[in-house]
Parts: structure tokens; C-alpha cells; sequence
């Protein structure tokens, strides 16, 4: 990965916005940043330095992982490390991050530094640079979406009347282990007849039923980079009804691929996919947003919904997954990932969305 | 769940801090105060009265899942929601989950409500009761450590010179949701070799060695309660120096148990722990704490470390957890899960810690 030039490139980030230093806590930045995989971790930017505290359970993976900063083992709070530093200069504005800093941690930190160091909020300022991906992460990216689908796949041949969603889920994250993922970018869902009509129907210890939709949405970790993926598969012959939902649902996610390019808001996309389902009168089951960001976190921005301004731009990755739930019926969501390109969008998803019928 | 009886506790705390009102976000909160599971939830206790706000995809989830407060599907944030039930107060003193707010939604939240409101900053209200798990809690932590050590068990027939870490995590995590698991409760540890000198080895792709330690730290979630333990073997016969400083781990983690009870504090039992590696000569390489509350959480309150006063009592459930590690050599570290009694502790986590050699 190439670090230097990140940090070089949030270094202008820093003069741009009049600050003199800047605390990174958020763990998914100091991955990016500098190549830590901790979970205690403070990057310190002051004048052009760059210093990595972490605590004694680290020294040595911070040894092998950090990439251009010092390494400090602090005892303590890595805070008051940082602190320290930061009270040998007579005066100066530094940053934090305000989106994952809590209101007690931010009570702490003014305690912590002589008055003429004023803490300033800042938001995004490392998520602005990482949602463009540069070409290492998108291999690395495209790797994770590969072993998704393959793992996917394995699951899927477990998918029978009877077998408990939790069987299905399970095979499907061995497979991802015996394949090298790091693990799960979140909690596999495997939902099956009414409960396919729960968006977020995290695999629960019930049956497989006999006639019905499945959804799977599912995700590893490859080297850090998150996929995330959802096919929706009909136990038995889908009905006309279920017939009509499923091809509903898949032309509203080709319309939000369609509607990809760069120059195009967020919520142009989710309007696209929107339309669709609006046409065939089913709308009002599509209760979540279209799609978001992903990389070294499983959500990430763009988020694809209503109001969002957001232009899309070449090396963002996103999802597409529309869905609709009718509670008491079921529920079918179809999800891809997908890069931005020059003119539109390459689907980094490589497996079939015609209607399955197991 | 006796949820009405934790809502009421609750209501007395607030009384008790001069609270008109309290808003709780916190996921795992919300399911110790109603049931509720999802990943978007917001509790508001108004005068007596309680509702529980979500999106419109977890509106069937909500309905199966949330006992006593009333139910209320927001469009857009559910902050703004609750905001509106405040505006109608004349003027209220509203509390807030400081350790769980971040800086940004403190500031989104001032914005949303008129002057006469005020937003206090409070920390631990909830943390607090459920530091004391009732008879029903304990019984489902049980299962949870029982269900922890039997895939621990089966994971060990897996563990061979030459097959990677991440298999032996992998069997031990696909065991887990055979038997009913809802997940893990953190990333798996196994590290072997030189590995096991890293305190947080997550298992990666390396083969297990033809000789040396193995830390193997992991934890299930069953029912939404985790559990957590540690074991740590040998590959091959042990050399001399190898058994001392298992036994001196050992001795350091009975000494943990030997000391925990109602009215010690949370750092005398880190101390008694230290104290053995100390005369063992061994204390430099023991670079954590001792332990920490177990819950719906795999890390609560209390924390088992230097210059902690909190207090023990009975129905508190804490890992006993030290371990050292010698950079370059390797590492140990043995983990029960034991629960405060009138008396003493009593162990919850059912296998040997007698040096295994495999």
C-alpha cells in the first residue's frame, strides 16, 4: 500500500482546513493511513511528523505493521501520550475525529492540554480520501467480492427443507475461513419464508421451509477489504405473484446499476431503482435506502438514499440492492457491488441474478 | 426477561439524578431494557412513560421483540423523532448515553430541540445495572461459557503441526453455530509458535508449528449472552523452561480466582494475579489486566487492573485472564469466566487448565 502518499495527502488535507495537528483514533484509519490492524491505536500528525501510539499488548504486530510513523508503546492512555506532545507547543489548533469520538472521550481530551491548545472537530477528513479506492484496493476489493461469491455458492448447496438458517450460515463461513478471510464483514443473514420479510433477519436457528424465498446476504474480510452480497432464491416453484416481486425487484437493481456514472448524485440512483418499484406498485415494501460504500469497513459513504447530494466519482464502490419485504409473505432483496468508472460502472459481482429455484 | 423490573430500576435512577428524561441508543441497552435485537433503536423515558423508536426495517422485528414501551416506525432519523415528543415538554432536562454519543450527534441533537430543553451528559446509568446479572442472566451466561468450552473441544481435535490457524478457528466457529450460536463474541484467537507471543493473535494463515505454544482465546454469543476463555497448549513435549512458565500463569490465574470476592475491589484481584508472575520474575511480560465483566457485551464493567476501585458483588460475572509474552518465544494466557457468590466466586468455565501436550 502505498502510505506516504496518503499521509502526504491528508498532510494538505490538514493545512487546507487551518489545522496544525491532527489525533486519528478510528481504527479503519489507522489501517488505512498507516497499516495497523490493532484495536488500540492514536496517530499523532504534528507538523509534518507523525507519531503511532499503541499499548504494550501491541509492540510487537505495531513493529511489523506500521508503515512510516515512530512507534510509541504508551503506558496509560494512549491520549495523555498524545497530550504530551501536544503541551510542548506554546499553542495550536489540532483536530479530531468528531464522528467517532464520544462526548466523554472528548471531555477527557480537553482536560488533558494546557489552554492555548484548542481541540477541533473535524468529520471525514480520512473517509473523504478512502471512499475513492486507488488500484491496489481495488484488487484487493475485487478479491473479497470473488471469495464472497464462491463461499456463497458452497452455501448454497446446503440450502434444503429442514436445514436450520443456521447450518446454511455456518457452511458458508467455514468455507470463508478454509479460504483465508479474515472473517465476516457483518453478521450473516439467512432468512427464510416470513422471515425473508425481515430486512436485517440475521440466520436464526429455525428450518429452511418447503416453499418459500430464502435471502442471503453475506460478506467476508479478504486482507481487510470488506464484500457484501445478497441473492434471494425461492424454495420450490415460485408462484405468478412471486414471479412478478422477483423480476420487480431484480429490474429495479439493474435500473440503480444503470443509473451509475460519475457526475450523478446518490439519491439519483436510489431514485432510479425506486421508480421501478414504484411502477409495479410495490414501493411502499422498499423500506431501506439503495445502497452505501464499502472498503476497509462494511459501510461506508456514499449512502444511495433520498436528499443524499453526493457525487459519485471514479474508484467509489457501492452496492446495489434494492429490496422489497411484505410481511407475512416474504421478502426478496438482489445485491451487487460495484466500482464507478470513467463513464459508468464496472459490477465487481460475478454470479447469475435469474430467479433460482431450489 | 423481567424487563418491567429493569425499566423500573431505571426510572428510580433517573429520579434519583434529576432527570425529566433519558434517551438510550445503545444496542446492547436497548435489549437489556425491552428485547429489542436490531441494529437501529432509541428508547425514550418521558415521565414514566416509554417509547421505543425504529426504522421501518425493523418494523416486524420491533413488533415480535420489544416488551413494554410502545412502539413508534420514524421516518429519517430516530432522533428527530424522539426530539419531537420533547418539544412538547415546556421545558425538560434531558439525559443522554455520553460514553455512547459521539461529538458529532451531541451537536445534531442540540439543534433538534428548543432552548428550554437541556441535554445532560450522563455515563454508565444502564452499564451500572446490568453490571449485576439476575438469576435468569446467570443461567443464560452458563450456557453460553458450556456451549464456549465444548467447541473449544472439538476445535482441539483439529489443532496439528501444519494446519493454518484459521482452520482450527474455523472448525471451532463452525461447531459453535451448529450448536445454536448467534456468533461469536469477538474475533477468534489462535496463535501458534512465535504468535503466541502476540497478546491479540488473530488466527491467520500460518500453520500451526511443529513445536511451542498455542493461544487459543475465542468466545460464542447464545441467546445474546457471550461467553469468553482461554486455553493455551503445547505442541510437542514442553522444555523445562516452558512448564515453569505455564505453572507460573497458573499459579497467577488461581491466585485471580483465590481472590475475588464481595467488597474486593476490582484491582486487588489484578494484584493478586500480578503478585505470582512478580515473584515468578515474570511480571514484565504480563502487559495486560487481569480481566473484565462479561454480559451481552464481551466487555463490561468492571475492569480487573491497577487503580481500579469499583467494588465486587454478588451476580457479577468477570474473566480471570492473565497470561505473559516473551517477544521472539512465545506466550500463554489461561481465561475462566467466574461469577461473584455471597462467599467467593464460583468458576463458570468447565475444562482442565492442566498443561495439555498434544
Amino acid at each position: 500500500m502505498d502510505y506516504a502518499s496518503r499521509l502526504q495527502k491528508l498532510q494538505r488535507a490538514l493545512i487546507e482546513q487551518r489545522l496544525d495537528a491532527l489525533v486519528v483514533t478510528h481504527p479503519a484509519n489507522l489501517r488505512y493511513l498507516c497499516g495497523y490492524t490493532g484495536s488500540n491505536g492514536l496517530l499523532l500528525f504534528l507538523q509534518g511528523r507523525c507519531i503511532f501510539f499503541t499499548d504494550g499488548r501491541y509492540t510487537q504486530q505495531a513493529r511489523d505493521e506500521v508503515h512510516g510513523p515512530r512507534v510509541v508503546i504508551a503506558q496509560g492512555p494512549l491520549l495523555n501520550g498524545a497530550a504530551k506532545a501536544l503541551g510542548k507547543l506554546k499553542s495550536a489548533v489540532v483536530g479530531f475525529e468528531a464522528d467517532y469520538t464520544t462526548v466523554v472521550a472528548a471531555e477527557h481530551m480537553r482536560k488533558l492540554v494546557h489552554r492555548k491548545i484548542h481541540w477541533k472537530a473535524t468529520t471525514g477528513l480520512v473517509l473523504r480520501q478512502r471512499m475513492i479506492k486507488d488500484a491496489e484496493e481495488l484488487r484487493l476489493i475485487a478479491d473479497a467480492v470473488n471469495l464472497g461469491a464462491k463461499v456463497y455458492d458452497e452455501a448454497l448447496s446446503a440450502l434444503r427443507p429442514g436445514v436450520p438458517e443456521s447450518e446454511v450460515a455456518g457452511r458458508l463461513e467455514y468455507a470463508a475461513r478454509r479460504s483465508g478471510a479474515d472473517g465476516m464483514s457483518f453478521e450473516t443473514i439467512v432468512a427464510g419464508g416470513e422471515r425473508s420479510a425481515l430486512p436485517h433477519g440475521r440466520a436464526s436457528g429455525n428450518p429452511i421451509p418447503r416453499r418459500g424465498f430464502v435471502v442471503v446476504d453475506s460478506g467476508v474480510i479478504l486482507r481487510g477489504y470488506c464484500s457484501d452480497m445478497t441473492r434471494t432464491v425461492h424454495v420450490g416453484r415460485a408462484g405468478r405473484e412471486e414471479r412478478r416481486w422477483y423480476k420487480a425487484v431484480l429490474e429495479a437493481q439493474l435500473a440503480g446499476i444503470a443509473a451509475v456514472a460519475p457526475g450523478k448524485t446518490a439519491s439519483q440512483v436510489d431514485q432510479a431503482a425506486r421508480k421501478v418499484l414504484q411502477r409495479a406498485r410495490l414501493d411502499r415494501y422498499f423500506t431501506h435506502s439503495t445502497g452505501h460504500g464499502v472498503g476497509l469497513e462494511i459501510h461506508e459513504p456514499p449512502r444511495l438514499a433520498k436528499g443524499q447530494t453526493d457525487l459519485l466519482e471514479p474508484g467509489m464502490v457501492i452496492t446495489i440492492e434494492p429490496g422489497i419485504y411484505v410481511t407475512g409473505k416474504g421478502g426478496i432483496r438482489i445485491e451487487d457491488m460495484v466500482v464507478v468508472t470513467d463513464r459508468g460502472c464496472r459490477v465487481l459481482t460475478p454470479l447469475t441474478k435469474e430467479l433460482v429455484e431450489t
